[in-house]
């Protein structure tokens, strides 16, 4: 099969790789429909991340299975299935209660921009649709597999309330998820923070009320004065800086809430700074897994539409130029078909 | 009147001072009925907080109303009331939405190991009880004004629900008052980190099933051997320290909550670590005007009795000693009558 490897910063290649199989009884193999590249593959691609060898890449995806291990009775061959970047038994501790994304035997995706992918712990990871989705769902459950799973997160981290007011840091994807979320959630107004005239647009689109353009203290201040000069309820910090960590958290209102998901590289926050903010902080990879089921009748019933985010559509064959799309940002977003 | 006055780290006085008199029509002045020495206090009396120039001791108290300013209608000259240590006017949006002690004209109390004190926002700040309370209550009463405020709101911040497990880190007074806040609060499982006898014995009393006496990661470990291996519901960080801090962000599972309430002094947390843990956070000086009501109410129903962490009562003109015992870890917590 063919497949992306990352060889260096700024050098993907789609090269031939070894067909998956299954290594352990736990494992299923599917044929991708459609994957995608991350906002989190750019801290490689742009060497913010070391790469000391070649190595495949992406971990988002929907597919057909194709092929099951032993124990895996949940799904099987032929059923088309979304599942999340971070696999889960959905049987341990943790993913009982509702943290799969901190599975004790999780294991993250990393091979998907590929034609076949092995996923570890099938049982827990893979849902099923009833039937096969109509093309058009697609890019919208492919969302769902990571950008929508974890927009929802960082919402619901972020204590999202109806009548409540959100304001969304980052305008990539998660961000633009995060709006859609927060939405969702019954948030009354929604703050993205933007300057890029075309997220502007999708965020409103998606249901933000206001558009603060101004960064940094400038940005707080005008999402103050928008929130009667205390700061929001919720704030969803979908970047990983520590600029957007400050200004999330700066942003928020006394007993407010944020939300993270944007991976921290060199983040350290203040312990007296956090505790005079009054502002409660939790963030980490998505448990998508718990919002699987949910959000996939949300696509599937038109009640929302993640996969807008996808601006871009190329053929596998073309994941190089998907990765540069985005790093120059001319892409929101690239899905990857097969 | 007299009053402690802290010169240098150590040295604490017992002096003549100006009786405090009516400055904005919002103020109130009490006799005071009993007051004490904080675990924070400490901080300036050990030297790890300056005493740039002599200044009066002290944030807790309960008391005799004496006068009132002009806009004071809610308490009056001979009722006994119990305040925070953080004065609030109950109306700007922060009180409103709960957050008291972020109020937006918060003042925090600083003179109150004294005979008489003046109490800025005092129609916000102060709750009367409906009679003068027997004396056996005052300790009680005295401890709802911080410690056992805070430990509810750390217990509140921690997250905690009936039936879970939590922890508390810190035997110092308002620890203690975390354990009788889980309990309250419903927790099954109450695991207190000591290492110290007389309080460990405390604990127990207040509802603390579990004693765990290692600290650091050996502390964290035997925490995790009483919770499946994945560590406790919420953790209640009563201390302030970088140890402590770490302490309870790794004794929490996944998903789990911190509640912060000992002063962070030079506490960094580290994105990373914070983002992969799933651990949400939240701290800050306890918005005990919020709980007044409901723990008044508890302590003088008998149903709660925080005034057991005096295990020491001295004349106010003993001061100095009670920040010795304190200091010497001969007392928990001291508390002054005049």
């Amino acid at each position: 099969m063919r497949g992306a490897v990352i060889h260096a910063p700024g050098d993907v290649r789609f090269e031939e790789r070894d067909d998956p199989r299954i290594i352990r009884p736990t494992d299923a193999i599917i044929r991708t429909v459609a994957t995608c590249v991350c906002g989190s593959d750019l801290w490689a691609y742009r060497g913010l991340e070391p790469v000391d060898e070649p190595h495949p890449m992406g971990h988002e995806y929907v597919g057909i299975v194709e092929e099951v291990g032993g124990e895996v009775t949940s799904v099987k061959p032929g059923q088309f299935v979304v599942g999340s970047f971070a696999t889960s038994d959905n049987t341990c501790p943790n993913c009982l209660n509702g943290w799969q994304s901190s599975c004790l035997h999780r294991e993250f995706m990393s091979t998907c921009q590929a034609d076949y992918v092995r996923i570890p712990n099938a049982q827990g990871t893979l849902v099923a649709t009833d039937d096969h989705p109509d093309g058009a769902f697609v890019p919208g459950l492919l969302a769902v597999s990571d950008v929508m799973g974890t927009g929802w997160y960082a919402a619901l981290a972020a204590e999202v309330r109806p009548g409540s007011t959100a304001v969304v840091v980052g305008d990539g994807a998660v961000g633009l998820c995060g709006v859609i979320a927060a939405k969702e959630l019954g948030a009354e107004r929604i703050i993205a923070m933007s300057r890029h005239e075309p997220r502007q647009k999708l965020a409103r689109e998606f249901g933000a009320t206001d558009i603060v353009t101004e960064r940094g203290e400038e940005g707080v201040a005008r999402v103050k004065e928008l929130t009667k000069g205390i700061g929001a309820d919720s704030v969803l910090e979908c970047v990983g800086t520590s600029e957007a960590m400050r200004q999330a958290l700066h942003a928020a209102r006394p007993g407010g809430n944020v939300g993270f998901v944007g991976v921290p590289h060199e983040v350290a926050i203040d312990g007296q700074e956090l505790f005079f903010s009054h502002v409660g902080l939790r963030g980490g990879p998505a448990p998508v897994r718990r919002y699987l089921p949910d959000l996939i009748d949300r696509v599937l019933s038109g009640r929302i539409d993640p996969g807008k985010v996808f601006d871009l559509t190329l053929p596998l064959e073309q994941v190089a130029e998907g990765y540069r799309a985005m790093d120059e940002r001319r892409a929101i977003k690239a899905l990857l078909k097969p």
